[in-house]
């Protein structure tokens, strides 16, 4: 069991695993090796103290290099829930599960809301995780909805499995050049079913699938954490960064505005504080 | 009228100043050219975003570069208060009152407590600002309370005035080489006097003198700010760092814990945003 888990790899989650490290403490950090798509493709950015002027690519390579520098692993994942435990919490990604005492939600901002009936039917042919759950749909028709090209290797995955890959990109980029990926230009606007999902509607046409895969970059982080505490979609956190559930904190963008790099590194900062102070209190 | 001043020019002031200035206000922002003394004496900073392993002149040197190229002024000066005005305040530097529309503050953390009698006597023979004062201490003998060799200049003016001047330094470094200087080995601890200033005591020896200039890096902001809400010597804050006093917020140090330049800055960043929102709100 380790001191604490970061998920999310943007600027918030940079801070906290350099102050985490910082601060001795043993952690996992769950997020992509390329770090953030969002930084990535920022053009200028103007305000961000010690870096002038930098591109997001610029950012990008100058946190890569400091982590690289400090030796920080990131272990590349998208996690799909997080569940309270023993002693802690039980953080599942991909097939693994992993346990923490403490966890940090630097999840970011969802750039895209849930569609009408995705919530309902999650584990009832909604999945979030092509690893986990892709062996399901086996010779199976499936619907996947991804948000850019980041997410083709785990379409080509869901692939080998299912008889049919219908793909729908969000915001377009991705090629995936498989015969039984078919890509429509549509967004999904419903997901259908009984018991199960049974369908997807997009621009009014209706097709039947046995499963619906939603691979995005952000997953609202009050799917992830059972319990959470949001208000219009932000997590709820006091001055420390704790948010409603004990020894879960967040930072970032996914705690509210301004959606800034600077607060997100600020917030990244105060979290691995406010973990080290739970973990100390927890020894007492 | 502005519509911001930011005072201190610590992490959080220069966050707050490059956020205000791609924001478009104008805004003064008092403090030193120097930056700040605290980041400028940090040995090795590991865990700032952007700027590996850098020593604290390292990490002033960028910032300061940063500053130059955005094209941002540093007004040089300390601030001796915050008065509510007609749309704003009033904020009095040196001899000197600018007016604005709202203020930051980024004063820091007091690295030395008041003294027992500081506030008691202040403005009946305590004063701040050597620059709005000292003219008032023609002939007289004063006791100069300074934290460093920053102050050494206003130990100088001083000394233009006064017939005596007994120099008292909290963390050593400074060297005054003036006749009518005496600089005393000892602590100040306590001021005493009537209706006005009559002597300071330092290990156990009281000295006769006719006012105290205390010149410190950091003033508490409770004392620049009338009604400013406190905590253990904190200034408290909502999460949009917005104080109990309207169109006043704070950043960094001065609001507690972690004393941490990556919280400083994201608070300096949250802090530029909710003046924005605030300035937005008024137009209304």
């Amino acid at each position: 069991m380790v001191d604490c888990i970061i998920i999310g790899t943007g600027a918030a989650g940079v801070s906290a695993a350099l102050t985490l490290k910082a601060l001795k403490k043993n952690f996992i950090w769950i997020g992509s090796k390329n770090l953030s798509p969002k930084i990535r493709s920022a053009e200028k950015i103007a305000n961000y103290p010690g870096l002038p002027q930098v591109s997001g690519e610029e950012m990008t390579a100058a946190f890569l290099k400091q982590i690289e520098g400090e030796e920080i692993e990131i272990t590349e994942g998208r996690v799909n829930g997080v569940y309270p435990a023993e002693g802690g919490f039980n953080v599942t990604c991909g097939g693994d599960v992993y346990e923490s005492k403490t966890v940090i939600l630097a999840t970011g901002v969802e750039a895209f809301k849930p569609v009408k009936g995705e919530s309902e039917f999650l584990g009832k042919g909604v999945s979030y995780c092509a690893v986990c759950d892709g062996f399901l749909y086996k010779d199976k028709a499936i619907a996947v909805v991804i948000e850019s090209g980041e997410e083709a290797e785990e379409v080509k995955l869901l692939a080998q499995y299912a008889r049919t890959v219908y793909l729908f990109v969000l915001k377009g980029g991705a090629e995936v050049d498989l015969e039984n990926v078919k890509k429509i230009d549509g967004r999904v606007s419903e997901i259908k079913g009984d018991m199960r999902v049974r369908s997807v509607v997009y621009d009014g046409t209706e097709l039947p699938v046995d499963g619906v895969f939603v691979l995005k970059q952000a997953v609202a982080a009050d799917t992830l954490v059972y319990g959470l505490k949001t208000e219009e979609g932000r997590v709820v956190v006091d001055r420390d960064c704790a948010t409603n559930v004990k020894g879960v904190f967040a930072a970032g963008d996914c705690t509210g505005r301004p959606f800034q790099y600077a607060k997100a590194a600020g917030e990244g900062n105060v979290c691995a504080y406010s973990v080290n102070n739970y973990l100390n209190a927890l020894k007492k």
